[in-house]
């Protein structure tokens, strides 16, 4: 029996000896390498942690202590240590375990957290209650580096930083993307120094030693002062953490869980809040992923086990490859084009824009309220930004969309990777929030390409726009085949135009795909059709007004939130222009949505082509038995 | 002739000498008080930057160099030395002067700025713009200390103190509320030399002197970074700057022209980003408000000119009192509610359960994300967080309602002040974007009361709700008198129950008023009318659709963006039900509108009895008359 199949929850840690549990990590990364490579997953950053994770769980008292991961896709450890490593071969898949953390798995799991650097406030907030209430519990945030270029977590920061006794642990986990590779053994030993108590007495020795030179002696409490920032910034070569009156450990060995349970430790016993600064390797002990350039595997499909080559041949072009390609040769024709992205580079494929316009590419770290802000101030300045994200990660700089962008009337094109739909990273990743905002927000076009050729002609299009934003929206996965208009029509695209139409199908991105195939069974059953993809899905083109009372029915297909969107915002033009034509809506329904492929999803949400065919047939054939009766 | 008479642009500051200077700063001064007594506004502010807005003009070429205020509520100075001193009287009115700048009003206001925290992103983002065209150009970003507490303005500082070179100055107006009244001639002595390039010269100096010192001997390089922030810590006590590697002058005494003057000028010209720190005086020169505890008139009503006492003796209760009473009365009965707000403490009427349970109070400075998530983070820990904020600044944390509130369903309660139209504020401040969210968040729900008595019962009722985020609205001003309900049915309140009613009228909020209104006159032509108080207005109450389908109109009235809300999820609700009455919304239209009274405002949308009745009378009769004709 291995040491692993002996953990069923963090209580069996506490009697193994270092060389026991030195074994045990090894086996942890055998079987997450091994069972991730099969389900596919966030591979190195959880390879970084192992170690971090087996201390944190000896240190503290899961769930009482609560361990709050900031971003939780760095839990697969944890869910390991807490009884889940069963449920590793379903990582992500539908009914499986979910790719960060889950409240309805385990008493283990506090915060779902997977929008960057809210780790810190939720656990401030949990702090604060737990205190309140009397409750003697220790909170630990766990941090990643690049978590803390988010204005969330310095928000966080100031406030926790005001509280000198509040049971809280931030393990700043530094796996070398935002630090410098510096300080040793002796900025180790003054961590241990600092939170004994003894601090005092070192800045003492350090007052004595400056107190000679002349023009500072009249200052002493202010040097004093001063070389407290100076002491934290010889442990934390960023200096990170230089402006927090906070007790510091570090850096550590995140690799050393002797180390890391010390450091641990001797926060949890200093009773305020201490940030333990540990320093862990992405992808560690899978080589393939340690020597893996771009991002030691921070999120892979499915790969060998052994060489970490991807298994699937991609034969389909993605969207966001098609992005790339356009992006590149907007930038090459046109240089008052600059690119904007909050961490994203690689996943937006902006990369290859990057590559030949560096001083023209702004990778703002996760910032998405600067990134669009700052967008807004280089429009002012004449250029046009595009601004390219991940749908979800939108809703972030929601103000700003509105405020700085859109008040300001500045011409900046928001390009929105994974909208919609998207499937194994579950309920905060599916980009279903961007069609209904961009109802809200005055003056914004919203297009959603259905293909290849529309994707770069929307880009085409939105650069030209020089005085309002410009929202483009597209999917995670493969680009579907081109599917060409019949018929241009003020702006429009008729896909279908079938004779005696009395079905109007209006839909945009992939949905237009579902709605040909809508009308294929509709014409198959002898009702005739019509298919529009509007292009500019928002605001609502007024000729689809007069498209639509010509028929008897209006279906609208949307991958995007059904409250808003295109389907709620032409009912209501509809009601306006007085056009009583009934409309029903087909959208991704207004709740959360777990984790599961991006078809079965969309199955699950009624977008396929059988279940909407189906309800057009029976309202047209309802209504003509009755005529009166109203359609459902 | 005055100084100020002669000033028609900032290049007729030029040639005045410092005593003209002088008088000139106490013409604008005395001008402030003269005309923002007699109209409200933000008076205390810009007391405060009269000489700080005078040595911006002088030093840097406005428009050219473009001059962002981080908020914008203190550019009144600005305004006058642009031109506008005539203005003045007719500020915050209907086609009078903002409060804010305006771009429409003079090409020396570049950003509309009125949310906290973006000043800096902008003003980045402009800096990078122009340097990317050639233009040679310095941006001056002038941010409160207040503002500095929001994230944003990190996610800037980081991406700013990463380009050395970018031609950006940050004056950071200090008035005294976030720092200590510390540090004197010797830093503003160390200011200028390190701007001068003669700040590795004091490194050096710094470096000989410690390193003796046996411990860190080996390290001295890392000594040196440490000591670099070291000496920043000294220079800004509160140690604000210290984990950035930005040149720094100050700090100034704000009220010294020419002492301002001179550490623009240095911070002009080195070529890079600057911060100069520089301490004023909010409500300085008017005794009144020096002398003003809360906030030194920060923003006023109508006031007496020399006494500062208000002209209006309000004799109706607001909103916010009415709040404040129910809060404190919520507090005394359940020590689990908690009160979070981010630096509106006494502007949402907060500090009166402040000064009862300052341990369960939360101000976290200008950080609405950390808030929201916050509140998530105590309602996690047992207690029922009651966060208390402006309508317009929950759009700062949209993603953190949805993801950490309400994915987490968390029951946290969300008190939202001046929601709805506001008025002078303009276009930023009207709270006409929560509605609409609120439809989008799943399982969040909706409560908008009419009158005081149902303010206290919503606060009640949201405080039970302990699985979900519940949103509570009301309006700026003075809560109106209480309008019964005649009847209840399924949790909604019936407040006109017309004969033979064939409109249905939804309302909620003082919108209700203007419901019962409708009635009174559609009644006064005949017309049986039904007005409906759903109470909760969202989600839908399903009975509503049950007592829609029982009329021949449907009309909602409400004070918020006519996207989404009540009106437009209640359609979708009926086209959902088969129920194919005809439903008219009147709402907020869904674009920007300027600053003017809110009473002005609500004729302007259309949100009037006149105006709605009229509406319903034309379309009762036109379906009268010919049955099959669409209703418009």
């Amino acid at each position: 029996m291995s040491f692993l199949d002996r953990i069923r929850g963090p209580q069996d840690l506490r009697d193994l000896d270092g060389r026991e549990l030195e074994r045990l990590a090894e086996e942890i990364r055998g079987t997450l390498i091994h069972a991730v490579s099969r389900t596919g997953g966030h591979l190195g950053p959880n390879l970084g942690v192992v170690e971090l994770t087996i201390a944190l769980h000896r240190v503290f008292d899961s769930p009482n202590d609560p361990i709050v991961f900031d971003v939780g896709h760095q839990a697969y450890v944890h869910k390991m240590l807490t009884g889940r490593t069963g449920d590793l071969p379903t990582l992500r898949q539908r009914g499986g375990m979910a790719g960060y953390p889950s409240r309805a798995e385990s008493p283990h799991d506090w915060v779902e957290n997977s929008h960057a650097s809210a780790g810190l406030s939720w656990a401030e907030g949990m702090a604060k209650g737990f205190r309140l209430r009397g409750e003697d519990r220790t909170v630990v945030a766990v941090v990643g580096d690049g978590a803390l270029t988010g204005g969330m977590a310095w928000e966080a920061m100031n406030n926790i930083s005001a509280d000198p006794d509040l049971p809280l642990i931030i393990v700043a986990n530094d796996n070398g993307r935002s630090y410098t590779p510096t300080v040793g053994g002796i900025a180790q030993a003054l961590g241990a120094v600092r939170t004994d108590r003894r601090y005092e007495d070192v800045l003492d020795l350090v007052r004595r030693s400056i107190s000679g030179t002349p023009w500072i002696g009249r200052t002493a409490y202010e040097w004093l002062h001063g070389m407290k920032a100076g002491l934290k910034d010889v442990l934390a070569p960023q200096g990170l953490f230089a402006d927090l009156d906070m007790k510091y450990v570090g850096p550590i060995d995140g690799h050393d869980i002797g180390a890391v349970e010390q450091a641990l430790q001797q926060a949890k016993g200093f009773g305020g809040p201490v940030i333990v600064h540990v320093r862990t390797q992405k992808g560690r002990g899978f080589k393939a992923a340690e020597d893996h350039v771009e991002d030691q595997f921070h999120s892979i499909g499915q790969i060998d086990a052994v060489t970490g080559a991807p298994l699937s041949s991609k034969t389909t072009q993605s969207w966001t490859s098609v992005f790339a390609d356009a992006m590149l040769d907007l930038g090459r024709r046109r240089a008052d084009v600059v690119a904007v992205t909050a961490a994203m580079l690689y996943p937006t494929g902006l990369h290859r824009f990057a590559d030949e316009f560096p001083e023209r590419t702004f990778d703002v770290g996760i910032a998405e309220q600067h990134a669009v802000t700052s967008a807004a101030g280089l429009a002012s300045a004449g250029l046009h930004p595009v601004v390219a994200i991940y749908s979800t990660f939108l809703n972030r700089a929601f103000d700003q969309l509105l405020m700085d962008v859109a008040l300001h009337r500045q011409g900046v094109t928001f390009v929105l990777d994974r909208a919609g739909i998207t499937g194994p990273d579950g309920p905060s990743h599916h980009g279903m929030w961007d069609t209904s905002i961009a109802g809200l927000v005055p003056g914004l076009s919203l297009w959603a390409p259905r293909d290849a050729v529309r994707l770069t002609g929307a880009l085409e299009a939105a650069a030209e726009i020089a005085d309002a934003p410009t929202m483009i929206r597209f999917p995670r996965g493969g680009v579907p085949e081109e599917l060409p208009a019949v018929e241009q029509h003020e702006g429009m695209d008729v896909l279908v135009r079938g004779a005696d139409a009395r079905v109007l199908v209006v839909a945009y991105g992939p949905m237009c795909r579902v709605a040909t195939e809508v009308a294929s069974r509709l014409t198959d059953q002898g009702i005739g059709t019509t298919v529009i993809d509007p292009v500019r899905a928002l605001p609502v083109n007024r000729a689809l007004i007069t498209e639509a009372a010509r028929h008897d029915l209006v279906i609208s297909i949307e991958d995007g939130g059904e409250v808003g969107g295109l389907g709620s915002r032409l009912a209501q033009e509809l009601r306006r222009a007085g056009v009583t034509v009934p409309l029903r809506e087909f959208g991704i329904p207004q709740q959360f949505h777990d984790h599961a492929s991006r078809d079965e999803l969309l199955e699950d949400c009624g977008l396929n082509p059988q279940e909407i065919a189906r309800y057009a047939v029976e309202a047209i054939s309802s209504s003509d038995s009755d005529p009166v009766a109203p359609l459902r």
